[in-house]
């Protein structure tokens, strides 16, 4: 498998080039990422390119034996182009041009701005196409990362009104299906429809989702012109991929995944203004997310952290495990390709302070020593391990579209899209029962239980295609505010959840939105959760039931006795209805009958500790992680005798791992 | 009594409208207002009226026996307008143009929107005017609200020069009064003078009070010229009204009010970004603002919240009694009508989640049903309740002047002018005391005691009034801060309070803002108030009394000893003094004991309940509001027999009202 | 010596003046500072001038046997200036032009600015030069304050440019020095390199340090501008001065003292948000600032808080003696004048809460009571206090481009750099032994100790000075972060901390930002601080020793005994390396004994009771300041007898301060 190191030979001399490479080998590197920055030096003055100097760098890659991915360096324009043509500069939100001297400072909807991608990608692609060195290509770098997601400009405008007119052909259907009639919003010429500069008060919610959309097709057609502009030049055994980041922009992964070989994603689960990483789960679903976005092929972390990072602001400084921790994580969920960012920190500009398996000085020590470790451990069984299946027997279901939607209205103070979507993914990943992240044009029938959370925008389709998964069989887990919008950002005129109510077998007749310090008080009263208390946050649906029954009801003032949690029996299936933001606790206890109920395994670690299983054709894969900084975890193994492949070690039952201790097992199976 | 609903035709197909008026005769409603958010529908381009929607609409309302209001569309400029005349946009506070997109996208400060304006209200007025249905206009929507009553750009900078001219007539005026010698400010040419526009540190203070002023003036002519539109046209048996807030808005409601046949108060107890209502004080305060500001009539709640509230965040969900308590509420402080805002939640636009008395999928259920029996309980005794008077011992003096003036300075990070007049006007409030709103030229001789809090800014004239009210046998109560300030927002040369030193009986030395986490303490010394220890917030006059007596004194270090409060009597009457931001309790009692000493009398009941006594010419209404969510209250009736209208059922001496509980009684009067 | 008032003749009417001065005299004032805003009255419209004003007030003066120190009036630019030539105006770091209607309303790199200052400095200069009154001249008004000291506007981009290209002289080498590889930034013309405007990320941290620099130089220039222009008119017996202040401003006070007689100082212990004085050591520092900004002369105190202070938000009220402990406080740290800010409050402005020794009604009370008690108390004695010396053993090192740098990249939450350096400075104060605040030009042989706090960009030559002055037997303290930048702002490539390694004896190999409610655990290990535990915050460096000693040691989860705290012996000296923000106490600890280990000697005093001593001719001066508002503190005092020169008293071994009290002692000496 492919692992390697971001680098950066612009920034160093060329007599450390060299010096660097040999450092690289002893290290077990094999592949390397570079010019993703570099457009100034490639292209010096608008038309001249030189590219002597990533040709001379790859030449001594090419030497020492080890790939190189090419970056197209379209995230910075070079200074010469934003003097000639400051059309080309994005605008803020709050209709402010946002100024060079960083990065990502153009908007994918300047005409001239496209014209200068292709020209560039282009000339690369001509260039370097036949270096035996290269293996492939990554096009620009974190697309819409840092709110270059949404400009607001002229150009914007101009391109967001043709986008309009090609979704709905009229104005009519524009103003029927936005409700312009609202607040006087009839718009009788293309040109009157505005981009959602500030208002005094809040634009219509219809035209914040169409904005939204139109920004993710925009990068969605920016990103297959460079990959025209690519294949135009590179012959078909080059990848083209682009390392992408999953943070509620307004980016369509999953679509602009199709003209990508495959994808890649930046691992960052610490950075510049945190104290601590983030949880392991919210680390976990960001790469079952990436595994997600396109199914049919294993995904690149292009990016994955080897220290403490941050711009005029350091995070926290990952311990001793941890390097080795996240790299086993992400190859647990799929990963197949490791390349740590960065191979030395750099000693100017503005990232300073990003720290890679070097420091400044270049003397390796500890975080040299443990990525050493981590390649040794995986040269024999990390072809094997990428290789093997994650098999999930849960699909979760992510819709870039249902987040924004909430980002528009979050309703209640407490709504957070991704850490909503975190209280119902967390108990999976505490149970350790792997699951795929899906769209509604998932084939779910190959799982034994859909979750459904956070269905606020309704998809069409999706709900005859679950009503027919469930009849035959399946589970399917709603949450609060299901069923509420229509694809046009418009409420349902249906009693809640709207046309999912027939499924959930029960309809919402009150809600409210609980806001900060405040939260309602739940008790189960049926299966396993009965007599279980639990706070409830963020939103409350008190549910009346029809056909469902009560697995929990309210335990405050005037909603007393009423549902905040049903279960209904469809067919042969079953339908979950959680209607409000309930504790994590509870959710364990919930999620493990639901789980048992459907005939879903699960995997029993300590709090903490991570396992994921992977099948291969002829054994198979644990890799366990403790999480905890502090307590070892006692780990009881799947049945059979397990080896550790790095030292030959065997295990059986049970096993201790120490504080952010990290361990791959495999078996030989029979299969 | 008109009971009715906000009702939006254009937002519905019409099919739905019969259903509509049929379920709303159901419910008991007369009235409806609506067309307030209509232009784009009422000239779909520059000078092309087309009414015939709302004529439709207004026939069914008329066949039906409903009246209807009809507003005014100005507040939302359509599309094509802005687009023609980008010059009706308004600048916000940072020099921005605020964008179409939502509402109140104009500043009145346009000639061109003038223009607009009358055209499309004659337009109306020509039009509607023999419409049977139609008994009245309200005009635009909540002038101001939403910052939208400041505005900073090129065509208000010319108005307020031109405003600047007109109140000073010389350049050297404006130099004199505002201290233009301060940072070398000397005007030279009426273009020098700013709109306040972001700089360094802080505008001239008497620059500032002046734009406010300028501000409120300009509604104020803009309010007359859609009122004179309408006359031109329209009978006089038709009245003209506006739906205000009341929150601090460069807005002068009372002289606005002059030009309208009566006032009219969209009353949301909680809206958006709140967990819970506003106090019941609060709330009162507001409904007594609202009859004061046209005393000679009474007002409508033109926007009776009925759901939960909100655009992008949604506020508390009003409990079950709430709607009925709020109603009564209302009603008990001069409100002649209730329109509930809305008819059923919009599916689309901004308020896609301002709750109505039916929800999105127009079911009627809980909130239907309160509206029900509120109507019910109204039937027979409302026409009468509204028409008797509420008769108030006390004034609480309030001005928007001062109001401004104190936002401009607010002196503590602790002052913020709606809750400390509130600190003044609770206790009031708590012991069931009706008080008037007034300004310097109310006739005061009809009261036993004014309280005049936070007189900061002096009102020319009012001193001598309040003078030879006290020597008349008057009780005027002041608070901390009084007397500072001139008409020009210039710190007085006298030793504080100012002139009204002598009234006083006492002079401050020394004075000091107290800001967060701190506070003074104090404790009474003479009279009910002896011995009672309280914390003092916000500001501490130290008071040197001269002929009054000291009823508390600050009990903290370098100050201590120094007089907090005072009381002088001065001819027959008495003048209070209240030097700090005193807590509650200790006001309680204080005030207990100025009412009973000025012959006030007053009602006591449990905590959160509130009592409101109205007399009619043959009968007395007292009604009864319980605004704990929790706890019944048992109430100490006054003598003789009351009957509930509503059941005709008798109460006498006492009676428990439970949690959210309100009641109308009713007692048989001799005179 | 002067004691003096800051006088507003122009906010008062005439009649008031001879009042004024009659009244001032009472006091004992024999300076006033006027003029400084006063360019509206002097310069009417462009080119006419009107002096009469000040002539007359300053006659008057004169007269009465006062001084007279004259401001330019350059912070207000008036009104037909801005109206004439708009470009002057700055613009604030989001792009947006400041308004006229405060002050600091112009950019020091405005070619018309700097045409029109010139014009007025000179005609002021011209006029008043031969005025009898006349001692000296203030250029300005605290230049650069309230954010005015960076503007980033189109002809501060055209100086910028110039600015650096005069640095660099080529773009190769800004390309070069400010690494614009990293980013793409390679500037190929001038005009690309942009002023740090909003950008979606951070900008290039040398850019920020170099536009920093510019601002500096800039106002440095222009601050020579009026120099020059007075220079060319006034007689040499007259004084140039600036009123500073220090607060992390773009701004090199030491540089521009250059050109300046002696500086001044602005001194608020509390201003406008504060609920309570900054601490008396942050006063402290502030004081010695000023000392050693031009350390051949004294400084003048030209505006000291007499009262509340605040433009909208009103501070602190001082205490009863707090008026003669911050006047004592200041000559006792080098002021050599006092000019009271101010001498009444102005009815009028912005700050008419700025209050001064007389109150808006200007009836003398107890403010004017302390000052005439302090000025008094200094009759007799001020003059030879002020001339007698404040001896350091002790070198501070403070540089503004380390503070600039740290600004740009704070690396923690926690960090701000004023805090910082007041950590490491305040044991110094408490022990009460005076300390030099130094750069790295001084010379440091006449120090016992250096105390180089947070010397992140190291400064060329520094290295070896500090070097020799070790090894000859001086002691160094260095603290978290030292030696990481060099002058361009960019990483060294050598192992922490750089090229000050040999020197500290130790490495860092790890080192972490502790954020907000996090810290580390200490543990002392050797010497005085063994057995002391302490909490580390903002940041930790992680010592590994090599010739160096262990004095402290962390006691945490993985870094548990990593070095914290080092000294190093090299030649006849020892150098500290203390690796993080370490609490108070523990420092208290650790400063005494390296104050015993080196030689300085300490006055002990309890806590929040300051003691300065200086040295005269043939007396030695020691003056007590009790900070503290409630305790009285019992002072040892050195020994011999001490008399109070205001009283006569006599003083030996022991005596009590009360709260808040000051006192002067003096003893004769021998020499």
């Amino acid at each position: 498998m492919y692992i390697g190191v971001d680098y950066y030979p612009e920034q160093w001399p060329r007599t450390q080039w060299d010096k660097d490479i040999q450092l690289m080998k002893t290290l077990g590197i094999n592949v390397v990422r570079m010019a993703e920055f570099g457009w100034s030096l490639m292209e010096t003055e608008e038309g001249c390119y030189d590219f002597s100097l990533f040709d001379d760098v790859m030449d001594r890659f090419d030497r020492a034996g080890m790939a190189v991915v090419l970056g197209t360096p379209t995230a910075t324009p070079p200074p010469w182009m934003v003097e000639a043509y400051p059309e080309i500069q994005p605008v803020d939100k709050n209709g402010r041009t946002v100024s060079i001297g960083a990065r990502r400072h153009y908007t994918v909807n300047s005409r001239t701005y496209q014209g200068k991608t292709r020209q560039i990608v282009e000339a690369m692609g001509r260039h370097f196409r036949h270096h035996p060195a290269l293996i492939g290509w990554q096009v620009d770098n974190e697309y819409g990362h840092e709110a270059s997601d949404r400009s607001y400009g002229e150009e914007d405008a101009r391109a967001f009104r043709q986008w309009l007119e090609r979704k709905y052909g009229t104005l009519e259907n524009v103003n029927k299906r936005w409700g312009t009639v609202f607040w006087s919003q009839v718009y009788t010429s293309w040109e009157q429809i505005p981009v959602p500069l500030p208002v005094y008060q809040e634009h219509n919610p219809s035209l914040l989702l169409d904005f939204d959309r139109f920004c993710a097709d925009a990068y969605d057609i920016y990103n297959q012109l460079q990959v025209d502009a690519l294949r135009t030049w590179i012959p078909d055994s080059q990848f083209i991929t682009h390392n992408f980041v999953y943070s509620g922009l307004a980016l369509d992964q999953k679509k602009m995944a199709e003209n990508l070989d495959f994808i890649s994603f930046d691992n960052y689960p610490v950075w510049g203004g945190l104290a601590e990483p983030i949880p392991p789960a919210a680390t976990a679903r960001q790469l079952d997310l990436c595994r997600g976005t396109k199914q049919e092929t294993g995904y690149w972390v292009m990016e994955e952290l080897s220290g403490a990072q941050g711009w005029s602001q350091i995070g926290y400084l990952p311990r001793p495990g941890h390097l080795k921790l996240w790299t086993y994580q992400a190859i647990s969920r799929g990963a197949e390709a490791i390349v740590y960012f960065r191979w030395r920190a750099a000693r100017f500009g503005t990232e300073q302070f990003c720290h890679g398996i070097l420091d400044h000085d270049g003397v390796p020590r500890r975080k040299f020593d443990e990525t050493k470790e981590v390649i040794q451990s995986l040269e024999t069984v990390g072809d094997r391990w990428i290789t093997a299946e994650v098999t999930a027997d849960i699909g979760f279901y992510h819709d870039p579209e249902n987040e924004w939607a909430w980002k528009i209205q979050p309703q209640s103070d407490q709504f957070d899209y991704a850490q909503e979507a975190l209280r119902f993914y967390e108990p999976a990943f505490a149970w350790n029962v792997p699951v795929d992240m899906i769209r509604e044009d998932a084939d779910i029938s190959r799982y034994r239980l859909i979750i459904v959370p956070l269905y606020f925008l309704t998809k069409p389709g999706f709900q005859e295609k679950l009503e027919y998964y469930v009849r035959s069989g399946g589970t399917v887990v709603f949450t609060y505010r299901t069923g509420v919008k229509d694809a046009d950002n418009i409420v349902t005129e249906k009693t809640l959840p709207g046309s999912l109510a027939a499924l959930v077998g029960a309809e919402i007749h009150e809600y409210e939105s609980i806001r900060e310090n405040n939260y309602a008080v739940i008790e189960g009263v049926k299966g396993a959760v009965a007599g279980e208390k639990a706070e409830a946050h963020v939103w409350c649906d008190y549910l009346v039931p029809d056909t469902a029954e009560t697995l929990a009801v309210y335990r405050d003032g005037w909603v007393d006795e009423r549902a905040a949690i049903t279960k209904n029996s469809v067919g042969e299936g079953k339908v979950y209805y959680i209607g409000c933001g309930v504790n994590t606790d509870f959710l364990y206890t919930l999620y493990r009958d639901m789980f048992e109920d459907a005939g879903v395994s699960i995997m029993e670690t300590p709090k903490n500790v991570e396992m994921v299983r992977r099948e291969g054709k002829s054994e198979n894969f644990i890799s366990i992680m403790n999480h905890d900084t502090e307590k070892a975890g006692e780990i009881t193994l799947p049945p059979g005798t397990w080896t550790e492949p790095a030292t030959g070690e065997y295990f059986q039952e049970r096993m201790v791992l120490p504080a952010l201790g990290s361990m791959l097992l495999v078996q030989h199976c029979e299969n």
